[in-house]
């Protein structure tokens, strides 16, 4: 069978999640080509050797330019915080590379389209680990809205909380707008952005109205806990919005959502049924199908582990013997090797400019918050 | 329209259930024949002229026999502890009157037989408070197995949990033997095994194993709280049961079990679906469909208020619009009102026949904790 | 005992809900002042004389104004369209007459500011039938946040999803400007917004952005099936907004969110704790305590039906024995006996001051949609 | 570090578990010996190449006693049906080597005295895959209650219900009483059995009553569809029991009921409090802590993931990122690498004396339902 040799550049908690799904991938799924995990870049402080060894890397490498430039690399995998994204995703694509990265695809926009743009006019094949899409659950949830299950679409709400950003948090690099971007709204309404156009299939055309806030304006540097420094991101983002087929939207993200761990989720309202998910649940899906007949119409609870019926779910074990978190990597590592040996995703990928399309979505509700005013996505370029 | 007078004789915890559901169910229900709230019996220390004057009775009285005698009584409604049915029951068979009775039908077996053979060899229409069948729930559970919904039935599992007899507790009458017959089994496995004859429409056949344990043996005097006396009662009851359909079965009765407050529900497995059913959320009917394409099957939550399709609740509120405890007692005074009339009652009411074979049931089930053998329920006459 | 006689003006759902609350109030609750349920005003088409026999009034009129004025009226309760609140409270006001009316509390805003200037100006005491307020759960809610149980406050999120607003429902009142005011924003939000102010204890500073949107824009008239007429309210308004603590709040009432057929819910994040309610589980509230020790942190289900420790419930059953909606209103008539014998309520009525304020909230909310910018409540008048 | 030579019998469904075990167990654990894939061992028909080559074990045997016997081998690990766990295993034990077996431990309680004997005798170490335990709801079950959380255990109940045996499904090993021992009792009971004593610290002392039925007595042949043969086995088990310390308590395993694909749970009620688990939602754990201020008592569901202060999952990811089935295999993995370089595991993992105890629960709960009596645990030996 074909190898592919793959690069990881990052090694952080995204760095983790990765490895992993490059080891099992083969493992669990039939896969076209082999995934060879080749190298992984790692600064010198990280011990990129000690990351290879435990995770079964071949090679570790400080030089990532050598790493993404080296003729034995096939695909290059970037973990890496989001301001570290646009430099070797840009280097992978010049050297002709396939290049997968983390979400959200850049700290910036300008970044993001740089790179969308560069992928297509360089005809490489590009992805966003927005892995969520990978969960059974939600790729059901888009299977069944492309089946007409939900009628027509009328309202969107979409939450994503979390509640680990206490008084006592750190200023870590989410934290800071110059290496972050934004923060809970790059971090999670960046999911439920993709997730939402995904299990909807229509655009978003317009924020028609928009707040961030930063309740904890100051937080102790990671380096000295006498100082503090200033935080430059929201810790919440509200908006509303419009889909292309005219339903209603509100997106929220935030990270003092007491009790909320990762209460990534959505409820999609259609004239025929209606979709309800969250992460927390994550093999469960909710649906509300109002053809049934009246009487025994209800929220039915899917437990969507029935390998036969639900997508992924054949590849690892019996029914309702669960799958967790980082199940959805290597689902979306099985279909990233689909797409590469030429065959069709399980479920569709976003690609950089899918992926630069959700970033504009994100940019014109910054641009809403900031600028007290509806925003249309077509001002955002 | 034709006047129904009532006699109410008791005016505890269901006295006050029944009055309400006297008081109310003309003003919700077309009823047929108009009930008249004519006498409550209590004892001169329970002051009925007050509890008359608060619930809208005519007249208060502390002859039970006088009351039950009177010419303008036309139904007699028995709200006493277990002990006191059988007699005030007999005497209104006697009198030739409908008698309804609260649940269990008698403190024990042989005045429950008693009861039954003199209502049917008198032609008297009689009925029973096992108010639990109106929730429109379960009523719907019963339809739903009735339309072959289920299938064949392969399990049925049915637990009455409660937690309020904890060790603070004092000797009231439904510890001591005498008066309440039995403990936790009397009062909520009468429920259970009422409610799953009702739902399967199948008997049971045979008590397989039982288990009654006590575990507060002595508790302090209503009287004096220095004073302690032996609780003769079971706190809790389980047993292992057949129906006739091959089904097989579990039932339990607890007073101390920690968190749940009124847990009275069941679930039955069919070969083409399940029902659940828990009295806490009693608005809600949880259907699986196994009939469904396997892709969406899963456990639905059925919200039982649609007026329309669900009985009873098209009298009550719009849809989600939660009914709450009272309800059932309403509902079953509607279908007493229709049945006194000539009517068929929207779902079928236990009469002194139906419930003595719940109370064979019952006492087959102690029998077998007795004696540590499985027990037929055709021995138990 | 002092008596209170009602008249109460309409007789449609809400009449009904009233008529039983005035009902019910006495046979379940030590009332100071007994409520006598006096006259009923209904237009002849109506019939109020069969409404006044089913529900027990003592009298029928069909001219309000003369009921109104009566020396022998003690409490006007207005349970009419919203179109009709303003004229007969002002009536009542000006005959020096306690007044209740339904929610919102006026079809305008101009009409609600007059109605709260009058009442002030009269020195009368009135009312207004946010009975959500009276639901245990919310009540709790509301006193846990005064024990401080929540700590600081940083996000509001409430919904009200119904569903049965299809195509298939004509043109009834709800559905025209002139007679409703607004469509879900008047009937659903109104609650929202009252009931978080209640729970937060806390005013809406600025709506940030909101969405009015009307999917079915002709309905049949209900006089003529070919015939059809325009919709001139809203199926949904989405809204964001501030609170004066610094909180951020979204808002959002729908009439045709599949599957929701009355989930009248909020959650409310603090530094401390969560709080989380839905109405289609009444009798349930969410609370994460998040000072417990981090092993045993979690969302606790509590059952809000304990008697010595839950608001209002004591007064109905023993534990976990369900009440449902229209105890909220008994629950409501209660404290209104009470306030008007001098008592303070078991948690605080909003009179027409105090929903003079939500309707300047639901105002600024209209005016943001439509002029598509913030809006500051102080703006609105 | 030093090496741990794991030798693999059996690749079925659960050699696929415990190979991704061995897999990942180094990569998330800081393991105090490293686990090194040696040897897996198939039949030829197999292929048990194929499979080494998949799962990364380095070599592959068609002759398991050469395997158990290689000085290189340091663990056998046991991944065969029932009736093939005695003999490799009593081979481990009389070559001194350890040895870790899937549950049931046998097919036989002969053959589990006998192995348990053994293994007492050589001084060996031995465990059993009794993963559930190491599910970390569950592990924070038995510390809860090891901590007096409960107070005196009054209840237990525990059901482990699945659906997946209609009439379409042919006869596999599993209804063969030769081959499995037992049906859903030996499969599903044994994992309630032993959790039940894991989380309570108790012994079952006695079998009250049981019944166990077949409903399905033949099934197509796997061989030819066309021939029939005997169902030997039960499809459901149900018994009731009592435990050491004074709690009653029922069991039911059931491979027919309906919705129910993996319902693995229990419920213990204290005087303290209650604890419920159910695998299908296998993240949470479900606590009703009754010292709480009444007020605020609840059910409250404990997301098991956060890794400061739940067992296992500080090793996997940040907080409500979900852990699966397999995790409870690496996690046991895990301690059994802790057991054997001589420290405590995080909690007790049974041995074969321990799973011996198990199985003489199981053995007299068939005993129950066949001679229709009680049966004390003294009794079977």
């Amino acid at each position: 069978m074909q190898r592919l040799n793959v690069a990881l550049i990052g090694q952080g908690f995204m760095g983790r999640a990765h490895s992993n799904a490059w080891g099992q991938v083969a493992k669990f799924f039939k896969v076209p080509v082999r995934p060879v995990m080749h190298t992984v870049f790692g600064q010198e402080t990280e011990n990129p050797q000690a990351f290879a060894e435990n995770w079964g890397w071949q090679h570790a490498s400080t030089d990532w330019r050598s790493v993404v430039n080296s003729p034995e690399i096939d695909l290059v995998d970037l973990a890496t915080p989001n301001f570290m994204h646009a430099e070797p995703a840009l280097a992978a694509i010049a050297a002709g590379k396939p290049c997968v990265t983390e979400k959200p695809i850049a700290a910036t926009l300008d970044e993001a389209r740089t790179m969308a743009e560069a992928a297509k006019k360089a005809g490489v094949k590009t992805f966003v680990w927005f892995n969520y899409r990978r969960c059974p659950a939600v790729a059901l949830a888009h299977r069944l809205v492309g089946e007409g299950k939900l009628g027509d679409i009328r309202h969107v709400r979409a939450t994503y909380l979390q509640d680990w950003a206490d008084e006592s948090i750190p200023l870590a690099w989410r934290f800071e707008k110059q290496w972050a971007g934004s923060g809970a709204h790059g971090d999670l309404n960046a999911h439920l952005v993709d997730m939402t156009r995904f299990v909807t299939g229509q655009e978003i055309t317009e924020v028609a109205g928009a707040i961030a806030e930063t309740f904890i304006k100051k937080r102790k540097r990671m380096t000295a806990a006498a100082d503090e420094g200033d935080v430059t991101v929201d810790d919440t983002v509200l908006f509303l919005a419009r889909f292309a087929g005219g339903a209603v939207a509100s997106f929220e993200a935030a990270r003092q959502a007491t009790g909320n761990q990762n209460a990534c989720g959505f409820e999609i309202n259609g004239t025929k049924g209606t979709l309800k998910f969250n992460f927390e649940r994550m093999n469960e899906l909710q649906y509300y199908d109002a053809t049934l007949p009246r009487a025994v119409q209800g929220w039915t609870t899917i437990m969507c582990t029935h390998g036969a019926d639900h997508p992924y779910v054949g590849n690892w074990w019996p029914d309702a013997h669960l799958i967790g978190y980082e199940h959805g990597f290597v689902n979306e590592a099985y279909d990233i090797c689909r797409v590469l040996a030429g065959e069709p995703p399980v479920v569709p990928i976003p690609d950089f400019a899918d992926a630069y399309q959700t970033q504009r979505v994100l940019e014109a509700a910054l641009v809403s918050a900031a600028e007290r005013r509806p925003v249309a996505i077509d001002e955002i370029k």
